[in-house]
């Protein structure tokens, strides 16, 4: 066991209670409640697996969660099976083909978009829906499989209590503007560089 | 539907059959199965619901996973009854007492932080476990309620297939160091900002 003397432990039960009176007022000041859009974007690891999080904390709070795959999809990954014992309550869409160099087709490809946004659309008018997750729809944006200025006028438009997470690299500054919460998943060093694979669990 | 012209999409298709090359280059050259350290950090939201995603993908593919969780405790948060659902495929164990700033009692937080370190021991040795989520292990580290060389040893020292994923603001540098994976997780917009409050499924 660590030795703490006394001196030390008065310190940080001063310094804490400080900290606390801080902590306090700031919560005090919030009070708005709303559905935000929360984008995950960046190079690093953890945009789609954070949304993901976000959907178990959702379900875990009792609430129904819908998820939309636009690129993804030519490959399962481990959220799905485990999302099924959730039943019902989670409503899942995979509308990608898998990614731009896979299919190499673009008119395929903005195909799939379109239908994942029709999707998306029919989700946020479900009052059933507390989260609803638009996996990787930054990509889809990114190329302009989609256009922005509507896609980010039907979010706007969303009833006001919906949570939207929206994941993928290269956000277009637009959205982040339209956005609540950003979040950029810096990558300060990766696996991948150290030559490990893709692996189970970790990656898919 | 958006319209495409057949110069665009040959262009589009030859831009994607050079990218798929090199990608296949690049998944051809990584060739090592290992258990990994990942570390999130940062002051973007994220760190935690990540490390619970990548849970989730770890169930997904039918292997158990352990949860330590270092700091919270004090409150409950929407991802424990939500992986209820597996069963005795999670261990969860909250050790933590709740934030520094609301026990305000060091020697209370040090005996918290060896009692969660004895736990997250005792599941790096158990070969069933495939991912070992130690939720806010950064947060006593940098307070120095644990030794820092001592925790890395032991991370070290694990298993060679067993993933450990680490969540908290301010990881230790030599922390990183020994990590495989890291990421900062980087706050571009919080919606805490602009006065919104904490609400069910989004902080808990």
């Amino acid at each position: 066991m660590k030795e703490i003397d006394q001196q030390e432990a008065e310190r940080h039960q001063r310094k804490m209670a400080n900290r606390k009176a801080v902590q306090d007022a700031e919560v005090a000041e919030k009070t708005i409640e709303k559905g935000l859009i929360i984008v995950n974007t960046g190079p690093g690891k953890g945009k789609s697996t954070a949304a993901f999080g976000l959907a178990l904390r959702m379900l875990g709070n009792g609430r129904r969660v819908g998820v939309v795959q636009f690129i993804k999809g030519a490959w399962e990954t481990g959220e799905r099976p485990a999302l099924e014992l959730f039943g019902d309550r989670v409503e899942w869409h995979t509308m990608g083909e898998g990614f731009t160099w896979e299919t190499q087709d673009l008119k395929r490809d903005v195909a799939a978009a379109e239908r994942a946004w029709a999707k998306a659309e029919e989700l946020m008018a479900d009052p059933t829906i507390g989260l609803l997750l638009l996996d990787e729809l930054n990509i889809a944006l990114r190329y302009d499989y989609l256009d922005l200025d509507a896609v980010i006028a039907s979010l706007k438009a969303r009833r006001e209590d919906l949570h939207v997470v929206i994941t993928g690299r290269n956000a277009k500054p637009a959205l982040i503007e339209a956005a609540d919460t950003v979040t950029e998943m810096t990558l300060v060093k990766h696996h991948f560089k150290a030559g490990v694979k893709a692996q189970s669990g970790i990656e898919f």
